[in-house]
């Protein structure tokens, strides 16, 4: 096998169709006689319920059907899959599923509370003014600390608090350890993360047809199989009578995810109802409070040190606000507790936190899924702990970092694939030294920050490390088939919004069966193509789906050398496999091509031999033991405007360990894209909820995203330490860019605007120039 | 494993879909922007081909398209699959394709010219009075006999002559046989067989999604498999860009199987050319000549006989008119040759035939698939030598039966899967004596038919007995799915035309996972649900994916109770899979589900660990070393009106040896389906064409069909000899009732007529009232 194409910045197969339009998104589905959706979304964050009145509504021409809660029942009871509580002894989960619409209660603004079902959007939309809503309003839930005290009125009723989990986590014996420590370290920390912002909303088409009885549902979810299982089960169907197709998606980043938005679980019901297709587009203002959110915890965090900044234990205690359900369970707070840790040995840690219930949207991952919460904690914990020991602070990290002789290295905690958090393999302080020595980190403040400071420029540096859990099992399979034409077909289970998996997959089959990557056809997301799998999460899909791909192709090419070896009478040994054909190696012209032993493999005439089956082809499925962490190191050199406190970044630099790479393009694009997002998340994004549970900022206009320009060109480099829990050696890369950036522009801002010196602390994100003025202003104060 | 529902007459699990209208067929297929489309036949058999001016024809309103032959260019060159030259030394093959539209020649009354594509069906008909077509008449060639004279023009220039074929088989020495023989018998025989005529005719949908480069076809094809794979040939797509649904289809008989018709060709082409869905159904009139027919052989044979009635051998040369084209290859004359051969030990066969090109349709496989022919010849020739020798004629079929020991029974020559006619199992004795006995055979001569003759009345015995080879390979493969609501679902890549595939498959699935049939989903045709196959033909659904489905089922079985024995940490041994569940055999109330089996078997956590797959499934392949051999004897009381000649069936008795039966009522309409149609073919169906090729009784005015009168009622009964090539020991049994009826109908019209005494032979089918007529004024004459 060569590795011609593996490892090789190979340009993108997807991209014609992208950028020709003639990739399939949601919206592009159109069926004869689709019927539109528009949902009734409650205006107020807590209320009792008292009556929906649609009469008026059902009588506007051209609405086909009106639906309050009742009329759904309970079909959708067999409810969501993923909640499970973790397996940690001592824990608290009160899971609260959210209904597809209110019943009884409100419980954030946004929630649906009827949905309109006409011949158009805008005729449903316009009906939605037609129905009236007679609500007793509740004080709202907003505040987590708040929601813990005995004032607070529950968001869940029979609950009696607003406490969704409660989960303590131990690993050492962090009061020995505090009691050996030179300095102890405690602060409070709140980290917001905000919303996905995908250029693609949510949306699903449904289409029942009563006469093959098959429901075809359209979704852009990240978890096709999922979704088929459950609304097989809700619908009272097999798996086989609902086909899912994510198309190409518009980005995904975890909200995606959620099992099961209302919309999700009502469109195929309506449509079975109705037996006419449906389709729901969310629209901008929508997605602000029906699609999930990331938002904000609290931690109160102390570190214990020795003299020479060993790091002796940690202790952490937060609030993880969950919004009005806990529907997708614990993997957000669960990942900010399990990367708290880091790339540093920490002998005792002592971890509680408390999941909230508030009147705010649902809570779920979104790229980093918590992580960036915990990276922010023991980074600037360690920021804090040099300034005090007197340590250079990239320094401290180093010291602190698990040597690569201590892998597989064990942190002992569960991890929100519910096993151990092991780490599988790493070797941290080459990632560590290659970033410092890019962003030139030891001449920056020996030579050129004094010189800035004496132009009076305000010019700071900031490192951040991290470790981050990816490539989570179950599993993931794929099915890799030659065809007659030469060209090879892969169909795997996970669905795509824009990771490159038509490219990088392509590459490992090419490698594998000698073909070039354009002549393989990736179809992913379509549960009739192939069946089973998981989704797209956890930076999973390469380190999953790829060993799938890589399995099948091998077993494939394996096929293909014993059929030319049967044809030509030779050993399997004497054969090459390259250029679309298998040749016996030194007989020039003596060759098959692959097309013609995928039509051989195939009889008209005799028989398939028992044991043997038709085709040039392959489905292998691939579970790894355990998830494999990816590592890197973040360092930024910025510049604030003192008088406006805007932001400039001279530099960034990521350099970053995620295995075996199989495309470094593909790579680097989702490094800047998280990046990007981490910037965002960093200093414009900023969920702002008035006490009422209103969001304030819900459109575009107010709620900043980074653009072009506020992103800067980033330096990329790798170190490459292969996973051993995979064939491949791959550890996941779609998150990693997100997760640090916080945590290393707190700490360059910090050094520019020399805000220690002023007694002035960043323990917060995000940070806006108007969220920094007021912080300075607090010092001027 | 229980047997409860294997050999029970399961009620049909397809009758609720079938007879509430549920059921998809073709015509139901309405897509969005369809187009329809209109096929410009040819109104002469033989011409050549001047100019065809389509100019007004495309400016008619409501046409989109007119395409000639030029305009579809060379795109179906790679051209039909089954067109190889058999293995048989010495023989002649000429292949000769049919084109999707005539270029410079046209060949058959109804070959297509152009084709018009419109809004709607009736705009395209008219617009094909619009085009204008010069051509050059030949004189058609219609008689197979004077087709090979030198005077005859070639139906295919470039050929010379009109052989299509030309093949000669031998077993042991026929000159040898002949010169020991006590008496030669020579006849010269004409069987002639007719069309289909399913109750659903022809169509093709294609819809070509530009987007999606995909190809969506609707087919009443019999081969979804083989059309999937040569339309992307032809094409120029990987066949996962193809998919080939033969959904319901009202009735295949052969006909719908061939590769390929122009409109399966040019449908795909058109709607990739027009990027807008097109549909075509054939119309009845279009039937009678655009779907292939089976027609007439005339044999030259010969038998030698000792004096005891024992066959020394057979001599046969014959004719087989193949029509315009050999598209489909050489099936039905060398069924005709192998099946000649029967139930009999013939120790020498001498054997020729010649297939002539005609200036007529297409000949291909019509239930039977040319077995009628032969066995009407070897049958004949017993009757004659019955009287000859003065010997019962039940009594010299008896002697000639081959003994049970002598099985596996080489016959030597090639059979239509290319490979030796070996007569798997049988035991053919029990079989005659039972249709004797059931018949009255005995009674019947000596007592009833003496009286009936005192009352003047015309009554007649018949018996006849065949060999038919069935259950060919390649393979078939099934996959087989349990769901996590218990029900089980099960794909196969052959398609349905109504013969009960629904029920029996879902029997044998039943039976392995302790389910009831109706829990059981049968999916077929749609190459998207299952890939690979070959097609429902050869009597070889039940045999070749019966017994896929049975190794799917069983293997799902395994997984079952091990994923059971798992959970209850018990042995399988100790399991009892039953009534949807696994329980622990002794303990009530222990039990686990299989569709919660189905869950388990799907992990959301964990890994799935190597060599292990996700989900309570298996694939399964099976293909048969070789066809198996089912047998049979008919046997009849027929009245024949002395006056107007008119026939009554009196008394139909089949006795039938299958293999094991699955559902014996599924059998039962199989078989009266089957003589049904033999009985049309006996006496109703004569393709009746001038000496300019065209087919005069071109409508079911004209052509007539048995109707429910006409078909009597049948006393059935089984025999049961197991294949020992399968592991359900199933022979197959889709064509045996038509068969031997021609052979059976001829032997007691004789005997109800005493024609022999008057010196008239039946050397001939069909037998219709007139023709008798004419047969017996001869003799008067």
């Amino acid at each position: 096998m060569s590795t011609r194409f593996f490892g090789a910045p190979v340009k993108r197969n997807e991209d014609r169709k992208l950028l020709t339009g003639q990739a399939l998104f949601i919206d592009d589905v159109e069926l004869p006689d689709m019927l539109h959706v528009a949902f009734l979304r409650s205006q107020v964050a807590h209320a009792r319920l008292k009556q929906i009145d649609v009469s008026r509504a059902r009588q506007r021409p051209g609405v086909v059907a009106v639906y309050v809660a009742e009329d759904y029942g309970d079909y959708w009871q067999p409810g969501p899959l993923l909640v499970q509580p973790p397996p940690i002894p001592g824990s608290t989960f009160n899971p609260r599923t959210q209904v597809p619409l209110a019943r009884d209660k409100v419980r954030y603004v946004g929630e649906p509370l009827a949905v309109v079902v006409a011949e158009s959007r805008y005729l449903a939309e316009d009906a939605l003014d037609d129905i009236d809503v007679e609500l007793e309003t509740l004080p709202a839930v907003v505040d987590i600390e708040q929601a813990l005290t005995s004032s607070s009125v529950p968001v869940h009723d029979d609950l009696g608090s607003n406490v969704a989990a409660h989960v303590h986590q131990v690993k050492g014996d962090y009061r020995k350890a505090a009691a050996n420590a030179q300095i102890i370290l405690k602060r409070r920390f709140r980290y917001e993360h905000g919303i996905s912002s995908p250029i693609e909303t949510r949306g699903v088409v449904a289409h029942w047809n009563a006469r093959g009885q098959q429901m075809t549902i359209w979704d852009t979810t990240q978890a096709p199989v999922f979704i088929r299982n459950g609304l097989a089960a809700m619908l009272g169907l097999g798996e086989r009578q609902v086909r899912v197709i994510a198309p190409f998606v518009g980005g995904g980043f975890g909200p995606k995810i959620m099992m099961f938005y209302p919309e999700e679980v009502g469109l195929p019901w309506i449509s079975m109802r109705l037996n006419r297709p449906v389709k729901w587009i969310e629209d901008r203002l929508e997605h602000f409070v029906a699609t999930t959110h990331e938002r904000g915890q609290i931690h109160d965090a102390e570190i214990a040190l020795a003299a020479d900044g060993r790091i002796l234990g940690v202790k952490d205690v937060f609030l993880h606000d969950t919004g009005a359900y806990n529907t997708y369970g614990l993997t957000v707070p669960i990942n900010s507790q399990c990367t708290l840790l880091g790339p540093y040995v920490i002998p005792a840690y002592d971890s509680t936190f408390t999941a909230v219930f508030t009147n705010l949207p649902i809570v779920t991952p979104y790229r980093g899924a918590g992580r960036q919460h915990g990276v922010f904690v023991i980074e600037r914990l360690l920021d804090l702990a040099a300034r005090e020991l007197g340590i250079d602070r990239a320094e401290i990290r180093r010291r602190n970092l698990i040597p690569p002789d201590a892998f597989p290295y064990n942190n002992q905690i569960i991890f929100q694939d519910f096993a151990p958090l092991s780490y599988d393999s790493g070797n941290y302080e080459p990632v560590l030294a290659k970033a410092l020595d890019a962003i030139g980190y030891q001449r920056f403040l020996k030579e050129e920050q004094p010189k800035f400071r004496e132009e009076g420029r305000c010019v700071g540096i900031g490192v951040a490390c991290y470790v981050e859990g990816t490539g989570i099992g179950p599993y993931e399979g794929a099915k890799v088939q030659v065809q007659a034409n030469g060209k090879v077909n892969v169909a795997t289970g996970i669905g795509t919004q824009g990771q490159g998996h038509f490219t990088s997959f392509a590459q490992i089959v090419a490698d594998q069966l000698g073909v070039d990557p354009s002549d393989v056809d990736i179809v992913t997301g379509d549960t009739d193509q192939f069946y089973w799998g998981a989704g797209t999460f956890a930076s999973r899909g390469a380190v999953v789906a790829g060993n799938a791909v890589s399995e099948a192709s091998a077993a494939v090419r394996r096929k293909a050398l014993k059929l030319a070896a049967d044809a030509f009478e030779c050993a399997e040994e004497d054969l090459v496999l390259a250029d679309g054909k298998v040749s016996i190696a030194g007989i020039p012209g003596k060759f098959i091509r692959l097309g013609e032993l995928a039509q051989r493999a195939n009889p008209m005439r005799g028989a398939v031999r028992p044991g043997t089956e038709p085709g040039l082809e392959s489905t292998q499925y691939f579970g790894p033991p355990s998830g494999a962490t990816a590592n890197g190191v973040h360092a930024a050199i910025v510049e604030i405007d003192p008088l406006t406190l805007e932001l400039k970044v001279l530099k960034y630099v990521v350099v970053h360990d995620c295995g075996t790479v199989i495309n470094p393009m593909i790579l680097e694009g989702q490094i800047h894209g998280g990046v990007a997002q981490g910037i965002g998340n960093a200093f414009f994004e900023k969920l702002a909820f008035d006490d009422q549970g209103q969001l304030l900022n819900a459109s575009l206009a107010d709620y900043l995203l980074p653009t072009a320009l506020d992103v800067p060109r980033m330096e990329l480099d790798h170190t490459v330490t292969p996973s051993p829990l995979n064939p491949l050696g791959i550890k996941g890369a779609g998150e990693a860019g997100a997760i640090p950036v916080g945590a290393v522009f707190a700490q360059a801002i910090e050094d520019a605007l020399q805000l220690t010196s002023r007694k002035v602390e960043l323990l917060e994100i995000p940070l806006s120039p108007s969220r920094l003025f007021e912080l300075t202003r607090q010092e001027d104060a």
